[in-house]
């Protein structure tokens, strides 16, 4: 039996009746898959099934499921699902398109459906989409090995958006570092700031900090700056949704804002993400588009509340460019690098 | 007939019936006091009556008017509707001292209060806070002739909070200087950023630029950084709630951070104040006390939605300092000050 279980993520294949299954579901099913419903957090824990290409498609086009490296694993074990089920390789095929078209932008699911499409057979589906899985978590431990390393006892630490085990397989990226400091008895506090538009910092990031016992306080992204001026916060720790080839980087908006705070009030900065999140064929930031998001989102909270008129203009990018200039160390699954190791190329892979 | 009116407020004294007296009321009303209730804002233009200090009390608490010159102003002409009823003045200096327990910490109702209560006789204290409104709108137009000559044609520029109609009985402070800049061709574009967590830009100044017609963005807190890197803003321009001696000034949270980014981008950062917000006694923003307010509002939008968890530990100072040192000039109603100025006491007042 394989059991690959995450903060956000339950699968289960082989024999007997998985634990985590719901009365409601046949006893019979040799493979289930669940993932957590993030859009009922903070106030409920509900699993949902999605132990089948079409379900999972729309729990990511709902934002059930979010996070680059979680979409991309969670389809990876869906159409292992599929082929468990007895689809052969023309049917996984077509699922793995389908699959694809759920989030064309999401680089990890581009990459977790090539990987799987090449498979020979369906059994050696399965095998890539659980070895997936299992690589992340790897990465994830090794990040937040590294970037623990970094800081010393006792910090009160900023983080941005939600980068933990809602968002991988694993420990998380900037939330791994941070959840394995903590364990090590450096980090006093987590200042979680609340991320609009999305707010997954309020929603989720809180959620997860209490969820795995880490002292936290929620501000909001206004705040951050006034609180490095009383001398609160010691460090930053951001992830990252892609990286250039010089060490410039995209993440959630607000993530830009954070580097200059940090640079003005001479505190650190580290950008934590795995090296699949390095793009070697990106020169620089400026090479990177950026999303523009539903002015809905800026108008209040989508699908909950509006406060703002109707009709308002809004500017709504959903990520911004922080430039290598204003990190600190970017910290890798292979190790940290600093701002000499990226000026002399080291992000370059294959390009170098 | 006198009759005072503003954004948010309706003031008539005189013979006959005012235009904006609603059918509901008697046609014999000799002095009609409305507010326009800022919590129905955006959407619904619902203007209540006020002519009567127990009405106004309610009306300050529940935040139906806010803004720091809007509430002294407020509480003034309510009082004057009272002496206008036939209260005598044992009965108006009870009613000023309950106005005045209506937001205790709250300068310019207190200032207010304290005049109307040294006027001689009802018929005096009606002159007085009838003076009041006439002052304030005097010191809103001057700031905005002062500040608007800044400008160059054209220009981008961002705004923090709610410091236009609503917040004062004239054109307002920050947003006074921007609304005449826009009447004379210099502001091109007007960025809100929403003002978490009581949202008075996305609430109040997106719906004021809209209803005087200033072409405006609103956009969430954590975007003013990335929208300054890609050379989208000219110019911030916020309000104050307090001038210390040596320039420092404390305002909303957020007002701190906008003015570090705004310095690391080389972009002018101006405060608009009457010198009524001078306090010469607060040597600096040190000095100043942040209030710290109801966790709730940062888990959500209080009595709306909550969307952090229920328990989530929570930071929520009121206000911020920003050091003189950031600021480019000081916009007042009695003119610009430029950091020499205040280097030199300007800002001293009597106690220089």
């Amino acid at each position: 039996m394989t059991t690959l279980h995450s903060m956000g993520l339950r699968y289960d294949r082989g024999a007997g009746r998985p634990a985590t299954l719901p009365a409601t579901l046949p006893a019979t099913l040799p493979v289930t898959l669940q993932i957590l419903d993030q859009t009922a957090l903070p106030d409920q824990e509900r699993w949902l099934d999605g132990a089948d290409p079409a379900t999972m498609i729309g729990h990511i086009q709902a934002l059930r499921v979010r996070g680059a490296p979680m979409i991309g694993i969670c389809a990876a074990l869906a159409l292992a699902c599929a082929a468990q089920a007895g689809s052969p390789l023309p049917g996984l095929h077509e699922q793995a398109r389908a699959l694809r078209a759920a989030r064309p932008t999401a680089v990890n699911l581009m990459g977790a459906m090539d990987r799987l499409l090449a498979a020979p057979s369906p059994a050696q589906l399965v095998a890539e989409a659980e070895a997936l899985f299992a690589e992340e978590v790897a990465r994830c431990a090794a990040m937040a090995e590294h970037g623990a390393a970094l800081l010393e006892p006792g910090e009160r630490v900023l983080t941005h958006c939600n980068t933990g085990g809602l968002a991988t397989a694993g420990l998380g990226t900037a939330f791994g570092v941070i959840r394995r400091a903590h364990a090590l008895g450096r980090v006093a506090l987590l200042w979680v700031d609340e991320t609009r538009p999305l707010l997954q910092g309020g929603r989720l990031t809180a959620w997860e900090a209490g969820r795995v016992g880490i002292p936290y306080r929620l501000i909001t992204d206004s705040m951050a700056g006034a609180l490095m001026a009383r001398g609160q916060v010691d460090r930053v720790l951001v992830g990252a949704d892609r990286i250039a080839a010089n060490g410039d980087f995209a993440n959630k908006i607000g993530t830009y804002g954070l580097a200059v705070l940090a640079r003005f009030h001479g505190l650190p900065f580290h950008v934590v993400a795995p090296t699949t999140t390095v793009d070697p064929a990106t020169p620089s930031g400026a090479a990177i588009p950026i999303e523009e998001r539903d002015p809905a989102e800026v108008r209040g909270l989508v699908g909950r509340l509006r406060w703002a008129p109707a009709d308002a203009p809004v500017a709504n990018p959903a990520f911004d460019v922080t430039p290598a200039a204003l990190v600190t160390s970017w910290i890798l699954d292979t190790g940290v690098l600093s701002p000499a190791d990226v000026a002399a190329g080291a992000l370059m892979g294959d390009a170098r």
